[in-house]
């Protein structure tokens, strides 16, 4: 007997028809004579609308409230599970966040977990129940009701297994694992069996969407394994997990191409030291997060300044830096779109020189010219052409061999 | 400065226009000076959206699952007006019934209120901020979330204003107040400016719809006068009190119509001791509250037994009549639903003789045939072809010289 934490993203709970699916899921393990604790998260297209409700009211809807009001779409997809299980004869409880205690800060909209006392989920547990907690949601000290920002459930689940010490985190979703690419940019995408939380960590910051990253990090810190896998399908999905529990280290495990990034220069900076802080520092104020940096080599005593931030947050980041070429006496702010960054991701690169060159050598031979790179221990970027993306994916990921199985 | 409970219904928060309008009149009494507990119901139709789902998974759904998804409405409808009310500046924060220490017994779908701990209600006025409590919730002493019944808002509402001892309760809904009889009935139907709770039960146990019995019966408990108005006028409503407070004694207060009663006839029932208790045993086990009753003279041994139920409760206890036929060798079982009950309520008939005679006469005039009566101290009741019911109203209302302003 294992005791199994399962979270079920929205599209997974997004009719009553996909509810009944997953309670008959949920039904299997039990009856295999497990312990099953799930988390769900709200019914697809809930959240968003339960935002625009206190989006249309104003423009900076209080925040307490809104946690109020967003929350209540994971009470509703929870006690909707816990009804049809019920009804298939499996005794389940639903528990809201104030309920399985999972407490929080108390930064409304984007909380972060910090205990969740196991006790209450381990003695319902124990009267042979099925627990469906709402995901996404806690309460802070004060019994405020608090949520966990976007793709909450996620680490909702990662900390509930880890306050019951479960034996199993199963992330179930619309996809059946972690894919080496996104299988609609490059049709012969494989996916893995079995990741480190760290390439994981840097392919979900790099756009793919399986997981939230700080869900990813949370798991690892606490040492979490999970298994990402199909909510409709038996098949194995792809375990994350740390690195010594990998089979093998791969060079490059996945290739991501993020399209939602902009390019942003500030010209003609005059150069002289402070001013690159100058910069960045009102964008860091700001709360902006600037990706990647290049600065040209300075001519004339004044230098480009280039950067790159999301397309979020890309109107502010330009404002700012309109505002502040006047006060630094710079040229002006040019804004570039159309850029993409594709990146490899893998632990191995750490051991193995010659990877990144490799990138740029694939890159150079399909005629895609590179912008900018940034580089981690595990992760190189490149900053290319959007309309050239897609095919710089099908480039790296055929270069890099990924479509073929590893053995 | 006063500290005034308000209660909003369904329709008065159902949809974000009305939330506005309705946070205007808070923010109105709050700029008075006055401390203002918000009560609120669900958006209208979010209750009947939320069973649906429910009902749709399964016959049988788990109560205590019910309860959580169906609670998510007030949830929602406070959340929002606690954001519109921070948008124009009144500074308000919802509380959920677990927040509000709202403690029912553990009744699933139809709690009662046991205790509410006025303390934390209290202490979050003398801050300054408006407090919107979430209706018709509660929880049990074991932390789960209970509903109080249908309506169950106007409980709430009554229930806060006890814990916090209010100065004012008001009932804010989408009629101005109670009237004499139903306005779409009778033209000249009249405000009431004050009413007994006495009448004020009878009169809702009569099919008024204003306010929910429970929640008059509780504010008779606990003395907590009841001001019923409209959401969105100034004008003054019906106050709902005790008769020591009523202005005069009214001899009938107002007319009501049931049309919503079934009328049963077990035939040739064998007239012998324990024959009747065996057919209304039967339907109190099972839950059906019988109205009138009327037993006809015996005949050659055997007697007519009739009686009426709510149409609600109709097929079930035709189908036990039924069952009871066979039992006790009657002849069979005949419906009509073609009934009505039109009723006569006021405090002052208790004094006053003849009233009820008044009644027969007035209806026997307008050549409506009485098929049965039942009186309690402030009430009449005659059981009269449903056809005719908007007529004796009617006249009944006219007979009484209802519509006139009492002076």
């Amino acid at each position: 007997m294992a005791l199994v934490v399962q979270k079920y993203g929205g599209t997974s709970v997004g009719s009553l028809d996909r509810i009944r699916m997953v309670a008959e899921r949920v039904a299997e393990t039990y009856r295999e004579g497990h312990q099953v604790i799930v988390v769900v998260s709200a019914m697809a297209g809930e959240t968003d609308r339960l935002l625009s409700m206190g989006w249309e009211l104003c423009n900076a809807p209080a925040e307490r409230e809104m946690d109020v009001l967003v929350s209540s779409g994971e009470q509703v997809s929870a006690a909707l599970l816990a009804i049809q299980l019920n009804e298939i004869g499996v005794p389940a409880r639903s528990m809201l966040g104030h309920q399985a205690r999972i407490v929080t800060d108390s930064v409304h909209t984007k909380a972060r977990i910090r205990t969740i006392d196991g006790t209450g989920l381990r003695s319902t547990l124990e009267n042979g129940h099925v627990l469906v907690v709402a995901g996404f949601q806690g309460t802070d000290a004060y019994g405020n009701i608090t949520t966990l920002g976007r793709g909450g459930s996620d680490t909702s689940a990662v900390a509930v297994a880890a306050a019951v010490k479960a034996d199993l985190c199963e992330i179930c979703t619309d996809v059946d694992g972690v894919y080496t690419t996104d299988p609609s940019v490059c049709p012969n995408a494989r996916k893995i069996d079995r990741i480190s939380y760290e390439e994981m960590l840097e392919l979900s910051s790099l756009g793919a969407k399986v997981l939230q990253i700080r869900s990813v990090e949370l798991a690892m810190k606490l040492g979490i394994p999970l298994h990402v896998r199909s909510s409709f399908s038996s098949s194995e999905g792809t375990i994350v997990t740390d690195e010594e529990h990998l089979l093998e280290r791969v060079v490059v495990a996945g290739v991501a191409a993020d399209k939602k990034t902009v390019k942003l220069t500030v010209r003609a900076l005059p150069d002289h030291p402070g001013v690159v802080a100058s910069v960045f520092e009102p964008l860091a104020e700001a709360n902006i997060s600037v990706d990647m940096i290049i600065q040209n080599v300075s001519k004339e005593g004044h230098t480009d300044l280039t950067f790159t931030v999301s397309r979020e947050e890309a109107d502010r980041a330009e404002a700012i830096a309109t505002r502040i070429v006047d006060s630094v006496d710079a040229e002006g702010v040019t804004r570039d779109d159309e850029v993409a960054k594709v990146s490899i991701v893998g632990v191995g690169m750490r051991n193995h020189a010659g990877i990144a060159a490799r990138m740029f050598r694939l890159l150079a031979d399909a005629d895609i010219n590179i912008e900018a790179i940034s580089t981690s221990e595990i992760k190189t970027s490149c900053l290319i052409e959007a309309e050239h993306a897609d095919r710089a994916v099908v480039v790296l990921h055929d270069g890099f061999q990924l479509g073929k199985p590893s053995d």
